[in-house]
């Protein structure tokens, strides 16, 4: 496995849904910079689960622990270590997936790689892991915010076929007032509607998630291959159930011409989304995410076993029928990792 | 800047579309390995410049030379450098864009981010550097075949709205015999005579490039951030004009329910694009990606001038109205690197 | 700070002194691998202070978990986090010296380069952190002797003049055997009469240790700038109060001749400490590492503070007279990361 | 192989011995930076064979060619690719060790490791690769000195048994004003008789080289395991030969007190070498670097032949029978590619 990512600055992800713990090792990260706890505890509330009526039940306190890299409220330069307990798993949910691979999931292919599986939970393929980037996220959100003035916002854009059209033009502030993170609350509530019901019949539902990076300079971005998109996009692709990205007019800019698609200078046009040619452009960095819907249902479906027959599952746990929500925050934390990463390493071609 | 790609195997890439050549070093790739240049020239041909009424009429003839690495033939463990002299740049056509910059291009950004730009023929933000990629990715395409069986195909299936259906379902056998890269003749034949209208127009179009590793063995990918999609994912979007990637049903997905979605075992369903939770689970592995229409258009436009002041803008140089089929090649050899790339990574895991 | 080693196997260290633990991150492991905790545990008790009276008084259990990557007692290819609590920590010892800079410390540089620090027992800085490298090397030697029979051994060859001569070519049964980990008991017994000598006088003693990796197959090592002497000397350059390497004959072999320093072939010769061209020739793999004495001494000396006075000194805490014995599993430890990884890494050039 | 080196800034080598050219890219050099060509060549000058009487009778112009990534004598923060022809090469020479291999050599290893050899000139193994690192370091000599006033300076301090007294304690003004590189001229004198006298013989001898880093801020190094004091160490040992380093006391250190040893604050003392806890501190970074004798001698020696016989060999071709004079300006050179490389990286800790 390969478990870091970030280059001047980064994080190396370690745990597993049903161990001791999740966490996280943040490396690189200056010193001297105020650690705020209350404000990674909020983040981590966030992608908390249990936290409304379409999430999860698994009810994880997510109370975090720091146990290295700070002294005195301040980052020292040293790695810093976040760690968030599990105490809510359930293993006796997972014996029945011992033997049985979950379609669309892990189990396969972790056991034709790996050969030998940690079933409980997912174990490393678990989301649970996600709990740990985004308690890091939030130190990267608020050094960019403090160093540059930058702010991360990420909302659910469409969830099955309900959608909010022209989701960049509109207003973000309310995304967070429900339990969606929708910026529009009619679609918001047809969405939570949509998910109660699907959920009550054991299947679930895919969605998009958009994002925004707003007040960023121009500059960032290492081409030819660390573009600020192409490391934004691995980032995200590190997100379970990720199956595309988009920045800017993204696939619907293939259908236009090239006098149309230019961003007209001195507008407020961004087909671009924020990058050109790698680097952040000093427009709003726009993006769209694609999520496939949760593998993981209650609805009898047909798997293969390990001795590859193919019979009924019925999965048990406690599973979100839409993960969108919950990923919300998660597209935030890995976004600010690349953002802020790629602000330290712009550094050397400052005046 | 950051030219490297690639983690046990990898790329350094170097040259400006103006200068005395460009080139790439090829590190890692293991020694005795036939070396069959006959097959990298054919690769370059299908990316040269001037192979057809649609391409841009710079001409060169991407002789390329391989100064180290090689002896007898064969691969010796050492770094391979592949030089492919530039031989058909008019820098005086690029005069005319010293002190402005073109919307959509790497000029503003590069000059906020550097201070000091080479501003011929685009200098580095040029995709005439991706010539040396597309010869390294013939080693790997080559070395892919004769280790693993594994072949990869990028085709051309749409350009602007005109597009082929389900084309993973498609035969792509005579996609070659067509000047756009389309597997379907049809549509290859109307894409063609709306590239030649939209170039008599001084516009430029965009599309999408559809591409599918075929026999590629389960259990390549190296999570949870060294993911095979993320890898290929980050590839892609180091290549100009992409604005875009989804694997397998990608955004379609995210419409979808579980119960519909999941692959069903033992099916020939593969809406997960051959990768499941990073790992290429054995099935075909298949991603769109989305470029946005050429930003260089004959067409007068508005640009930026370096004092800060909107002047219309021609854009001289010889362009090429519709990148996507030139863009085929370099989608291949780019994704034949990470794959390449992780066959070896995977190695370790290997009993 | 950068805080990982390692190629295709690597560790992330973090944790200070004086903090909750101190810990280590390995990455890369190979899955189905067993993990022996009560092996793990003796390597932590070779380097555990309070193992007899020629070490530091604190007093620590180094009893390690390990919280992630190991199911039913094989590895999983997860990352695996070992955690080692700090219990004997002592704070209040190390007030005196927030304001003052220890001669020959981290302090100072820190402060410099960081601008803030954690003063308490070195944070950072101490040698507290290596517990968790040697809790990591003992997988590792534990995985290089099932999977390649390699062994690795290191031993304190001298303390200040007192000095084992041909180190290399006696035997080193015994060397566990004494405190001082000397495979010479004569000589061992007069180093623990001068450390404690020394030690009564509020002083402190340097030393070399030597390392020998046995049966290493040929062929480890990565060229040009991945060798494996170079990977060694950098791991070995990361323990605190190294000041030099030297492999096989090393400083001596600059006196000699071509004509005799080649080692003959199907000769005992070994003037290149197994190592030729950065690559194992299949001979032990011989090293010699000098430690300056330890700089935290209980005798009076001036020393700058933080307001650039020069001030007496008198250093308070519990430190070693003579770190060498405990450095020995460090050592060891570093060396089989090293081995470990270009095992891993050597897999691409196997038939 | 592995063949870059650094981390914010780096190189990657190519080429070979025998080869068209022998090459280099740079790497993350920041923009706008005036590149001298001519020192550059004179750079190039020092490591070039037959130079004097006491240096191989290779004679190569060693005229580079920047190839990208300046513009206008500028760099664009591009890829800078260097590259030197080999023009003087004698294949021939070498037929003769197709089937033998060198005592001391690559060739063994390299055999054993890749199975396929490029035995012309020693291919990859050749000293020859290093004209590349040196014109790069001519570049990372220039930048430290225009952006920081840092000076690298290495000098032969001893060969065989012939050794200059306390060499870090001399001025090094006449280094260069004999062919030995020797501070001390009469010392000088001694060993360029000793060298031919031994050449005449078809031998061949080692020696030391002291390298020192004048006016060097105080904050370099990335601990725990990028220190500067690692990096260096590692460095260096990708020279061809070099068996040993030590920082400032070194090994002597290793038989000295604490009380001796520590450097006194404000004082000239500098036993730790300008390097503490892997950080420089501001005061002159001072290191000893062994090479052993040049395996390659005209005296007939016994080898061993690929079908494992062994036999007696003379080896033809032209080396040199003392490596160290045109080593120093490779040892200041990998040392320059270090001390830019972490001026760039401690960027993020500047206020």
């Amino acid at each position: 496995m390969s478990n870091r990512i970030g280059h001047s600055l980064n994080i190396t992800s370690f745990g597993e849904s049903h161990g001791n713990m999740v966490g996280v090792v943040i490396d690189g990260l200056p010193a001297a910079f105020p650690i705020d706890l209350d404000y990674i505890q909020s983040e981590l509330n966030r992608r908390r689960p249990g936290q409304s009526d379409i999430t999860s039940a698994r009810n994880e306190g997510d109370k975090f622990t720091i146990v290295s890299g700070v002294f005195n409220g301040l980052s020292t330069g040293a790695p810093i270590c976040i760690q968030i307990p599990n105490e809510s798993q359930i293993s006796k949910d997972y014996e029945h997936l011992k033997d049985v691979y979950r379609p669309g999931h892990a189990d396969q292919v972790y056991d034709e790689k790996y050969g030998h599986r940690d079933y409980l939970g997912g174990g490393r393929s678990s989301a649970r892991i996600t709990a740990a980037w985004v308690a890091a996220g939030a130190i990267f959100k608020s050094y960019l915010l403090h160093n540059s003035g930058i702010t991360i916002q990420a909302v659910v854009s469409s969830v099955a076929s309900l959608s909010v059209q022209n989701v960049f033009e509109m207003d973000w502030l309310h995304a967070e007032h429900n339990p969606v993170r929708c910026p529009d609350p009619n679609t918001a509530k047809d969405i939570q509607e949509l998910i109660k019901q699907t959920s009550s019949e054991g299947d679930s539902l895919g969605g998009i998630i958009s994002c925004r990076v707003s007040n960023c300079q121009s500059g960032l971005g290492e081409p030819v291959f660390d573009k600020l998109n192409a490391d934004i996009a691995k980032a995200i692709f590190s997100i379970n159930a990720v199956k595309g990205i988009e920045f800017g007019a993204g696939f619907e800019s293939s259908r236009h011409k090239g006098s149309e698609n230019n961003d007209a200078p001195n507008s407020s046009m961004n087909n671009d989304g924020g990058i050109t040619a790698g680097i952040s452009n000093g427009k709003d960095i726009l993006f769209n995410t694609a999520f496939k819907p949760v593998s993981s249902i209650a609805k009898e479906q047909m798997a293969m076993n390990t001795n590859g027959e193919i019979v009924p599952l019925q999965i048990k746990g406690r599973h979100d029928p839409c993960v969108l929500p919950r990923a919300v925050p998660i597209v935030e934390a890995m976004t600010a990792l690349v953002l802020c990463d790629h602000l330290l390493l712009n550094l050397k071609y400052k005046k």
